[in-house]
């Protein structure tokens, strides 16, 4: 084998009064993805405890059985899980429920739980939770920090058994939906939905299938142009719409039980209905319709912005644009159209606000965009445990009603009652051995499926299962290992731009150092640094973003009072001499924050060298490599912004240290 | 013909003085490049006159004499040309000179001349006048703004008709010896010294040499190894030797009178007798002691520095590099050995010193390395002739010795005798329609060859010259042409990077503004800019750079009151209140010279604009855009540079413009 199994490398375990129901796994129901279950469970005994398991089709009240029931309280993917007598059942009204009760049972195996308490009831949070990856046919992938696709090389769709491995990793953490190719659909991905390559999404699709994931695509909205030699693709042409139907069902007969597509539109050059003087909601509505028979839907991303800015032009911002764009048309789309809105309003920073179309619109399916490729969060190099960051988007208060108001209750549905709505995470897999560059990076990809399944689970919670999974239970290794991820991303943050502020990245490949990178460019994107301080008045004396919230979170962003610290960069421009609530200038904040960040550095490596008896070599190596890397980096990050700041301010650091 | 033929393209002329000599050309002696300087007048007489002119062998009193002789004042390659009763007589002690002699006359009669004033004798300043290509063989070229190579493509080599027309080109501005190929030798260029590839190349320089230029290549050092399988290039090795010396052989076999290799050795990443604890003279002497026996020579680059310095190094300079590497070898290298310095120590900014090696070394051959392509002054989307800044250099005494010390007399061989010598510039051609991208941006290569032939014309004369060959002798034809390639070098410094600091542009790309694009950066180039002046320190109390010259020029670098002021920030680093000799702060210069800068593109703009009616459409736009893009960039450049130094120092704008 190529590659490893990251969490779903199994190891020995002791814990004897499982054994007891270890005789046979029992099915009652059988079907592809009760298969996979059972699949899953035989090979996970057969690691763990060295026992092969018969399977055997039937009622038994012993075993493990794996039992199809009509209970409410299940949901239609959640499970039950129990001990009963003889017997271990994995109970739930579908089989994806079963196999996503099969991958628990298995991992509270791994996480050393004895069976009297692994009974658990679980139903999934998120209706849709989505893997989105930006791969491109000819093998490279957008963001991509781990190698190259595993799923499209030279123009053509790879079928072999990675696709499965990779289903399996998706599905163990309860991912049901992959969009399977870039939002940018340039040259053959357009193709994707032409005969050229149904037989291999067909494959994938059976594949998917049988682990209860659906297979979705991008799509261009140009694609009756340059698919159809139509020379239009107003959503409103009957001519566009009739080419639609056709190609939906061309599809549809070809890949029955398809997902359906998420889109790029009028977003960063992608061709969009502005193009017709059309709106989003003509544009998405239009292919909705035209899907709904099948049972599809539209994913519609919100990410439109101008991005042929002016850098002197101080009154657009880039931050309101969504908003600006979106919510006057809230109420005017079809019920399978589903907005896909990033978790901030910039680009997946280190810190940035909650985007205010979560409660800003309340008429509209909403989904959560996440990016778990660390793309200006040190592309993988860097550790950067992303879920605490996930965790307090969905845990922020929007105030769109008087209680449910969080964006976990907004895109989960509770808030509104809507069914077509989630999370997505932008992937962070290649092609690398150990699919995510940086084998800690694995832990985003799990922890991003475990917290769109159960959005209830902390940071920790999730961290100590992955760790567990993967390298163990030993309480060192568990210690470590937490304490590594959870210290790397405020020690990222720590180091790199300050108080939400943001960029500071090379342009395009997005990684940095640069303060400057972006202050003098065309992408809405400006720190405004000068002598007496830095930062973008976002009140309503400035772009008037902070009124897009609703109060009191708008009050709050207004003032540099009561605006929450973390983000006084991205509200406001703010003296260098401003006392912060610790006492601290704002200059020396910047000051102290650098050099924290990188002693932070220095403990997770120190926490990582002190495991080098507990973790197989290869791996320890790799992670080793790259914290020393990160180290250099951090230090390289301190030294520019504070050099940048000191000679701008001029201000000395109040300890002395050496600043260039 | 898919391309024009620039300054070849020849104008009807009324001059009726000179058609008493247009009955035949008359020629004693035939060889190719003597049937070429017959061609090109017969083909500029037919243009000019529209008359056809016979071609005979033998002597005559009448007509156009192109006569061999043997005179020493005519040296190698220089001509006698003058009108003498019936007959126009061009005269010379070699083919070369004929040829030479031939486009002198055609000039002269371009640029108006009466017969009566057309005698001239003139022998070329400088034995080598190159051009350095540095085209890729997958036909991209380094540093190319003027489209693809004309010479290379997918890895073949092109020989077509564009091959005579380059020849034709180089050959009417007295360029000898033209290096096909890119300094930086990698992959398929490796084996340009190979069977694969001497059929094109023996053909290539069969088309050159008829017209007098030599055919030379840029060597990879690590050739022995890439191409010869053997372990090593030490050049000191037995093995390596013998190695060359058959390769020799066999390349001498192919191409009977082949120029010589160009060589970047050990530089960026490039191999070199570092590798083997060899100095560079090690490894030059050894391929030229192998090339001697054929008369061929060793042109070895000195741009040799350290890539992967520290920015927080204030210690190392990379202007100090090439001296400190290369005077302690003075003496030491081959007959045949030249060292090829770049015009200044750093990399063809807008401004620089003169490199301190010429002058400094006094017992080696030396070669002045000039760049016509725009790397840093515009990429030819901007209009910057450089005849001036190439004149300044040329004209730089050195204080070597009491007098003939200037850089023009080292690298002609006048001060030290020596015959191995001259000029080489690196090309701005491409396969765009017009050669050079930007129109105007011919000047630079026409200039180049001609400034290699003669060092005393003008940057006027030249630019009067080119305008009459390209464009005509309208008086305000050659007026505004002529004052805009003048402005063009002050306005790019006035608007690009202030006094001699350089840089401020986008790694790789080399095109700016970024202001901090290198000062964060490993390259060595840095501006040190903070919130009370900016500049480098290199006198003795910095790195000590300015000690590298002979005095009075150390002297003079050496102190803030004694610098030339146009490289200020080059040799110092000065507070922004610091006044300038004009009773400016240096602040104030640089907000003013910025907006002065642009003015000077209006100027340049409206000039232009006037001669709608004298300039042939196509040329007319595409030259009008440009300075459109021009005007624009050059705003970019003045407002991103006063906003970055406003923002850093604070202080405001004496005439209170705007500065964002």
């Amino acid at each position: 084998m190529a590659y490893e199994m990251a969490w779903l490398h199994y190891h020995k375990i002791s814990e004897k009064d499982f054994l007891k129901f270890l005789t046979a796994i029992h099915v009652e129901y059988e079907d592809s993805i009760i298969q996979s279950a059972a699949e899953e469970i035989t090979s996970a005994v057969r690691d763990m405890f060295g026992i092969y398991l018969p399977y055997e089709k039937g009622e038994s009240r012993e075993g493990i059985l794996l039992k199809l029931s009509k209970k409410d309280e299940l949901g239609k993917e959640g499970y039950h899980i129990y001990p009963s007598g003889k017997a271990f059942v994995i109970e739930a009204n579908s089989s994806s429920g079963i196999l996503y009760g099969a991958f628990q049972m298995i991992r509270l195996l791994q996480c050393g739980y004895r069976a009297e308490n692994m009974e658990e009831i679980k139903v999934p949070d998120n209706p849709l939770r989505m893997i989105n990856h930006w791969d491109n046919m000819d093998g490279s992938i957008e963001r991509g920090y781990s190698g190259k696709s595993f799923f499209f090389q030279d123009n053509e769709i790879i079928v072999d058994k990675r696709i499965k491995d990779y289903a399996r990793l998706a599905a163990s953490v309860g991912i049901n939906g992959v969009v399977l190719n870039n939002v940018n659909v340039k040259n053959h991905a357009t193709e994707l939905i032409s005969k050229k390559y149904f037989k291999q999404l067909k494959e994938i699709q059976r594949i998917f299938a049988s682990y209860g994931i659906k297979l979705y695509l991008s799509l261009n909205f140009a694609t009756p142009i340059e698919l159809g030699n139509l020379n239009s693709a107003d959503p409103l042409s009957t001519e566009v719409k009739n080419w639609w139907k056709d190609k939906l069902n061309e599809v549809y007969q070809e890949l029955p039980g398809f997902g359906g597509f998420l889109i790029k539109a009028d977003s960063e050059g992608r061709p969009g209905p502005f193009t017709y003087g059309r709106t989003h909601a003509d544009g998405a509505n239009m292919l909705a319709e035209t899907i709904e028979p099948y049972g599809g839907i539209i994913i519609w991303r919100c990410f439109v912005y101008n991005c042929e800015q002016d850098w002197r032009d101080k009154k657009t911002d880039r931050a309101r644009a969504g908003y600006d764009h979106f919510k006057p048309l809230d109420g005017t789309f079809a019920g399978n159209v589903i907005l896909q809105i990033k978790n901030g309003p910039m680009d997946f920073q280190v810190r940035e606000p909650v985007s205010p179309l979560f409660g800003g619109m309340k008429q509209t399916n909403q989904m959560l965009e996440v990016q778990i490729a660390q793309e200006y969060t040190g592309q993988q190099r860097h550790v950067c445990y992303l879920i605490p960051m996930f965790k307090e988007v969905l845990n922020f208060r929007t105030y769109c009603e008087n209680n449910r108001d969080k964006v976990s209750d907004i895109v989960s549905g509770k808030t509104y009652g809507w069914t077509n709505c989630g999370m997505a995470a932008v992937a962070n897999t290649g092609d690398d051995d150990n699919w995510f560059g940086h084998d800690l990076a694995a832990a985003n990809f799990y922890g991003f499926g475990r917290l769109s399944f159960d959005t209830g689970l902390s940071s920790e919670k999730i961290a100590g299962e992955w760790i567990a999974m993967t390298f163990g239970t030993h309480p060192k290794v568990q210690k470590n290992i937490r304490d590594i991820l959870m210290i790397s991303w405020p020690a990222y943050e720590n180091y790199t731009s300050p108080l939400g502020i943001g960029w500071m990245v090379n342009p395009h490949s997005h990684y940095g150092p640069n303060v400057d990178g972006y202050e003098y460019d065309r992408w809405g994107t400006y720190h405004r640094a000068d002598h007496f301080g830095l930062g973008v008045d976002r009140s309503t004396k400035g772009t008037g973003y902070a009124a897009q919230y609703h109060n009191p979170n708008a009050l709050n962003y207004e003032t540099v009072e009561n605006c929450p610290e973390e983000l006084l960069l991205f509200f406001h421009y703010v003296k260098y001499t401003h006392r912060l609530t610790n006492g601290k200038t704002l200059i020396q904040h910047i000051y102290d924050a650098h050099f924290e960040g990188v002693e932070e550095v220095e403990v997770m490596l120190k926490m990582w060298i002190e495991l080098i008896d507990y973790i197989e070599d290869s791996v320890y190596q790799r992670v080793l490599k790259r914290l020393e890397y990160q180290l250099e980096h951090s230090k390289e990050w301190r030294d520019i912004i504070c050099s940048y700041f000191y000679r701008k301010s001029a201000i000395p650091d109040d300890k002395n240290r050496e600043i260039f």
